[in-house]
């Protein structure tokens, strides 16, 4: 198995997580460098059309892409410790807590957006940054006004079981972080962030700790 | 079970392909106009924090919202006709396709960031909708890539069965329409959104057809 990575990449750290978690660990981790747009060239394209991180290479040649897909395969061919709960219901609010983030904000604030903001519009840099900030703020808020209000939040997002939803949040946690977003006034998803940190799996996943992340400051 | 839903929304129009395919009639359709912003007041803001269509409120009271979370938990719940493949590379292949639409692309273009791009940063009316084509031509040009060149394409995205990639697929050429994007040099998206298109349960299910549309041109 082999993992296209960057350490920046807030997808490709849900799925170093579940890898974690999962205890598998990729026969090779093959740096793709974002920020000199090595995935728009012919070699990574061939790999993942869509140009984007995380891929995951399995033995047989095959390459799964988009990172809550990866997840999924995940959870189905290594079941322990499950990833989503057993219950329709459950599954689908640990989805769409989930889709949230992956679907509903990060795809807004990756480079190829942002290069576009500022390469066709002409946004500044302060501008760009907050169109980061502005997406973050709306998910967070979201996001705590959900798991503030239901009785199914416990520890984690779900209760107290650990599901792809807290994979999410704390990648949100992260990005957050890069755009100083002030998470404050979000204590509910702070303390599940929190708790994510606590876990061996979650801290070796942390963009921070990946070869070519400049030193933690 | 209740679903709120807009003419315009691609999402919603996933979930009303769903429901057709699985033989299921919500009892209610409560329009959230997001034209007139009604998907941010109050009212609805309480059913989904998130602000956004589509929202599925189950007998008991439960709400599901994110259309590919609410796609699986059809699925789940109701298994016949299934929208996913059993085996999971194939799983992981037609969610993939399906977070192409429905994460990397169609978050892009919604109602509230062509607004935000409008209203924070002064881009005009041909500003945004060139927005909302280069992120149409981005993700057709990766799909096409994907199914042209994969033997696992059939007459659907995965082989002959009809899966929740199609459903995708299906709305983002609805919303190619809508961008006026030309979808001539994507032969093989162009074919499966025209057999998707001759389904009934595809074809009730498009916007046009919903009330409150603007009469077909």
């Amino acid at each position: 198995m082999k993992l296209f990575s960057y350490w920046r990449s807030l997808a490709t750290y849900r799925v170093r997580v579940a890898l974690n978690l999962k205890g598998v660990t990729p026969d090779e981790v093959i740096d793709v460098n974002l920020h000199e747009g090595r995935q728009r060239e012919d070699a990574y394209a061939k790999i993942n059309p869509m140009k984007a991180l995380p891929a995951l290479m399995l033995d047989d040649g095959t390459v799964l892409s988009e990172s809550l897909a990866i997840l999924e395969y995940l959870d189905e061919t290594h079941p322990n410790p499950p990833l989503l709960p057993t219950e329709p219901k459950a599954r689908a609010r640990v989805r769409a807590l989930s889709q949230m983030i992956a679907c509903d904000t990060h795809p807004l604030i990756v480079p190829r957006v942002r290069e576009y903001l500022a390469g066709h519009y002409k946004v500044d840099e302060t501008g760009v940054n907050e169109w980061g900030r502005h997406w973050h703020d709306v998910a967070l808020k979201a996001l705590e006004t959900n798991l503030a209000s239901s009785p199914e939040t416990g520890r984690y997002c779900q209760g107290d079981q650990l599901t792809i939803a807290d994979i999410c949040l704390s990648g949100q946690g992260v990005g957050a972080a890069y755009f100083k977003c002030d998470t404050a006034p979000y204590p509910t998803v702070s303390r599940i962030i929190d708790e994510c940190a606590k876990l061996d799996a979650f801290a070796r996943a942390h963009p921070l700790k990946q070869p070519g992340a400049p030193a933690a400051s």
